[in-house]
């Protein structure tokens, strides 16, 4: 398959996954909503269905949609076991740098997407804050912890996704969409687990650059933090697999 | 098949699709009832598994339930690949009208069975709403944001069910079922999440009709927006299959 | 397969069925659980799942665990197709009361098993009300309207199983579990959805004899409804599936 | 398959159970977290996906994950059909050995883990209390009924994993988390459903080692009744699905 149809298909893919994942957040936490106040278990189906409607949509590439899996994937192609990032799209640089770039784009282009569904919301919500909406926060900010809370989430993800090939039972997209809840309902308590760069990167710069009235601090100082920890926890993953398999 | 067969199978499953989704609503925003005030997750899971129940039924006819799916295949069959509405069913102006119809017809008469299982809530309903049980309305009125939500979210419902046939995990019923609960999960807070055409006007015009003492105006000014919207996003996710696939 | 081995099997999952599906109900309903008020979605998820694994435990008999579906398969039979209660059980006088009377003495056994696991929430219940763990009642009492409803939540369950066969995505057990969800979700706000005689009449028997403190009064008066109603809705939906499939 | 390799799997696998099971409790128990007081549904999904993403990591050793399924095996193995731990995994006494060893040592790790995860949390608690994070403790001390309500889970659990090979639904990992979601929403209410010796007492001791600020008691008075019953009901399921199957 050629990289630009791996890219359109990231990007799609990845832009669903934005919309319907801050789409939940956007439910829940802002007012005059049918969601609001829906709690924290809606908030982990949304974005765990959030990910089965992205990994049907992106089913070209190998569904992706977040970097902690490219380079999970990547540090498990330094094993002696073969390795692709999907069927028919080998490892190399320029591969991996077409996903990583969808990712992020087609994380920016689905959280604008979920500001338009919700711009009514977004323009009359009172004291509601809103990058919220967008991109993940600390319950108690600590650098190291922080790191700590994402890398374990994100090893989970990365980890089991690559599991998954060796279960019979062929879940498909609803087993990773499971994951997902359960990883949120787990571990989404301290960070609000982004457990993906692009998931928190790509919306907090849409948030940056939108027409919202009276907008939050993009909050740049911790923005590292759900890049750097999901990336940790990747390479975790991805060795202990080279070892485990 | 014959059309006559289609026309059985759309109106029983969408029936069903609209006694259980009617339903669950009455359960939920009606008094004197074990599910009253359950929550908006259980709305999300009463009509996801609506759909799934409906898709059973409708298992003939390949369970459109939904003009937005038919209209969404139509634009499909503009491009090269080869669509069909079900198994046998050819695309044709006299099998479009049918799969219309009966689904206006099924939404109809299942708005109706919702009202016969929840008949003495609905006379003993005190000040609560009756329109709310049987047809969606926004949050906050706006023409044009309401029809970009409804827009949004049936696109996401048309063009990931037309991805479905390309992945192996044959989840079938299942995988509509849990895309209905994240549609609604993530982008219903607005509107209600209509995302189909019947399933708004078929309870409509039965609520306006059925014997409810003190009962709602219809708010016939808003109904076009839940059947234009859907119908605009459905023709949008034909639209990219035609390209992506 | 022998009817006694029939038997076993129709109770041993009809047994687990009522453990399970009184015992969620037990811990929302009864004071000092760690379930205490958790809302009816998550009754609902409770009975599903307790099908879930009613149906495993049965899969000798094909897992009726409820005289409707019995009675419904009796009904099916009355047409051309050919119509089994399992795979190497014929249909006849004595393989019905076999089925029937397992069911009914499966649901008793439950209930006890149910009222073992929360002795001490029964013995200190305080106000708490005892009946409501194991029978059903209505939120609204009215002899036509109950029966409309109890009958229409029936007929959906035994419709759609029927249809089970003819989707070649083999959820199983699955189906069926998730189907318990979405009619307790959407149609169990009324009548608190017996949808099985076997469920309702068994606990209330049990209720009536264990020795629980000052416990409710059986309502007798009642105890017809649920075991008529879905009666009534399993015969419908057998005559439905014979002109339909 | 060596036992060393059994071993490490039922490690991992079991740490990842504990990891995650453990860490929806901390959301829901512990203060300043974003699923603070998400209600016991909340908690019953968690556990059951934390066993879906520990039974995809430990498949190597057919991941039993709790002593309770391994002694579950030993005792069916006492009957005529050839029982085994997992593909290439005779039982014997040093299999025996390395499963429960593994089990123990896995669920004291994934403790720690969730630990780290939540360590901002577990320092900045206030009055929350420190063991029920950790390990199970009855809403009402009895030793007798507690004993039978762990028995009661418990042999659900393993018999029904045991009927899980006749269904020809490949649900896999995902059966065994719906079983141990319902299992916990319908009998979780009076003793937080260990229903798994080592789930208990790894944490346990976790909890009594690490440097918790002013931690709870560890109520080692009550630390053998989730051992005791646990094997308990195992070991009639055992017995059960000898003369059953």
């Amino acid at each position: 398959m050629s990289l630009g149809a791996v890219f359109v298909s990231e990007v799609i893919g990845t832009a669903i996954l934005l919309l319907l994942g801050c789409g939940v957040v956007a439910n829940v936490a802002l007012p005059k909503n049918n969601g609001t106040d829906g709690g924290f278990l809606m908030v982990n189906f949304g974005w765990g269905l959030a990910v089965f409607a992205g990994v049907y949509a992106a089913w070209k590439s190998g569904a992706h949609l977040n970097p902690a899996v490219t380079i999970g994937l990547l540090t498990q192609s330094l094993g002696d076991e073969p390795v692709t990032y999907a069927k028919g799209v080998e490892i190399t640089a320029a591969s991996t740098m077409v996903y990583l770039a969808a990712e992020l784009i087609g994380a920016f282009i689905g959280a604008v997407l979920c500001w338009m569904a919700y711009k009514k919301q977004f323009d009359e919500r009172g004291e509601a804050g809103s990058l919220g909406v967008f991109s993940t926060g600390p319950q108690i900010r600590s650098t190291g912890w922080n790191l700590v809370t994402e890398a374990l989430g994100t090893f989970v993800l990365v980890f089991i996704i690559m599991m998954f090939g060796k279960s019979p039972a062929g879940l498909g997209p609803l087993a990773v969409a499971l994951l997902v809840v359960g990883i949120g309902a787990s571990l989404g308590g301290p960070t609000g687990y982004a457990i993906n760069p692009a998931r928190d990167l790509g919306p907090r710069i849409a948030h940056a650059v939108l027409p919202i009235p009276h907008k939050d601090d993009s909050n740049w100082g911790y923005a590292w933090i759900p890049v750097v920890g999901p990336l940790l926890g990747a390479v975790a993953a991805g060795l202990l697999a080279i070892v485990y398999m």
